[in-house]
């Protein structure tokens, strides 16, 4: 969803470039290891955080490991960016651009953990190619990820969910984890569920909430 | 479910043995051959059919296609019975037994669809392996599939589709289809819904019905 143009956000965003990667070049090398405090610690990526209420509280919860939200609206960085300031989330940087170059963005086998929150569903068939599950995306997160590494997909959308749980299966993932109503079963997952902005929203509404999280197995 | 047992059911079945098989000795080879009108028309089996209204209208509309419903129950069974005899279905055999000898009943490559409609979830982690999508009953399917067959299963219980959903994954499956709501989507199948017993009562209480298609890919 577009979100209504802040000013202050804006402002807030071109006066902290430390935090805050505007639209970098895919073809240049971003200096990740000059950007986090501790850069040796494991990295996790959300693609599309809206306001970031997901990705600031697991920075929160977890020093130990590093963090990049990636966004394309320059709005929502800004909304994240003040989380990050008033919490002091040194392990965690914004990169606002578009997730599409996520394999010119990071090194091949650097990331631990994708995490695709509420990802918009583009439910028109012709829009098929934008959807972050689309198996050109996919390729895309299989570079990055490390061998041992994960997709998290959490959304409240049935035609996406159906869609992306035949994309990944298409594509020869292996599935850790689905649930189909993630907030009314006891259910089984590595970390303690954060809700996002969408899943608050969607889960008061009565909405069941999917999840699949999958990896790449060896080819 | 367990129906309460109906006399004139197990009378109704005990009087056809040309139209129903009760609990064949797995050992023997079972004479399909001479139970079809048409022995060379393609194959498909129901799995648990319950009081059969899936399968006998599958079977009244596809008269060139053979069809078997395998039901442990016998009163089930009957009432399977009674439908078949009163459409004249004669490409509808039923069989009273246990799907866990899928593979001793019907030869290698001898079907092309296998139809899970409501099974019994089984709930519970120690009842795992009595689930009909349990990796030891896909693998009979497989045996018995032919090398272009495929399973539907349909159900509207979340913690089932879940669990079916990551076990064929897991045991390499490749999905055709997939719903997470086949009552209120738009979505391409290759033949018209019917809906089962258990199909019909949990959609009028606004249950979600899940579908998964899903075939064995060459190893
Ligand atoms: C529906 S919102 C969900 C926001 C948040 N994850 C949540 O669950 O509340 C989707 C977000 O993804 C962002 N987005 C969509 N496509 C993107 C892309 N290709 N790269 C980066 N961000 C994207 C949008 O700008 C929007 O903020
Ligand atoms: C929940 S009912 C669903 C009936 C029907 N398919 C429907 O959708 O209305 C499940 C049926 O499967 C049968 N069943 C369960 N396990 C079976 C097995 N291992 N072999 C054959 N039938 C089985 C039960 O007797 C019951 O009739």
């Amino acid at each position: 969803m577009r979100l209504r143009n802040k000013p202050w956000a804006i402002k807030l965003v071109n006066e902290h470039p430390e935090s805050v990667l505007q639209n970098p070049d895919p073809a240049k090398k971003i200096n990740w290891d000059k950007r986090f405090a501790d850069f040796s610690q494991p990295l996790e990526i959300e693609v599309g955080s809206g306001k970031g209420r997901f990705i600031t509280t697991l920075a929160a919860q977890h020093p130990e490991r590093n963090f990049v939200a990636i966004e394309l609206q320059t709005t929502a960085a800004g909304i994240i960016l003040r989380t990050k300031l008033e919490k002091h989330l040194d392990n965690l940087q914004i990169l606002r651009g578009d997730a599409a170059d996520i394999n010119r963005f990071f090194a091949p086998n650097s990331t631990n953990i994708i995490y695709l929150n509420f990802s918009d569903p583009w439910p028109k068939t012709r829009h098929e190619k934008r959807r972050l599950t689309y198996k050109a995306f996919l390729s895309k997160y299989q570079e990055v990820l490390t061998p041992n590494g994960h997709i998290e997909f959490k959304t409240d959308n049935s035609g996406l969910f159906a869609y992306s749980v035949k994309s990944m299966n298409n594509f020869g993932m292996h599935f850790d984890f689905v649930s189909v109503d993630l907030h009314h079963e006891k259910v089984e997952i590595t970390q303690k569920n954060i809700e996002t902005e969408y899943e608050q929203k969607f889960a008061a509404k009565g909405n069941p909430i999917y999840a699949l999280y999958a990896s790449f197995k060896a080819k």
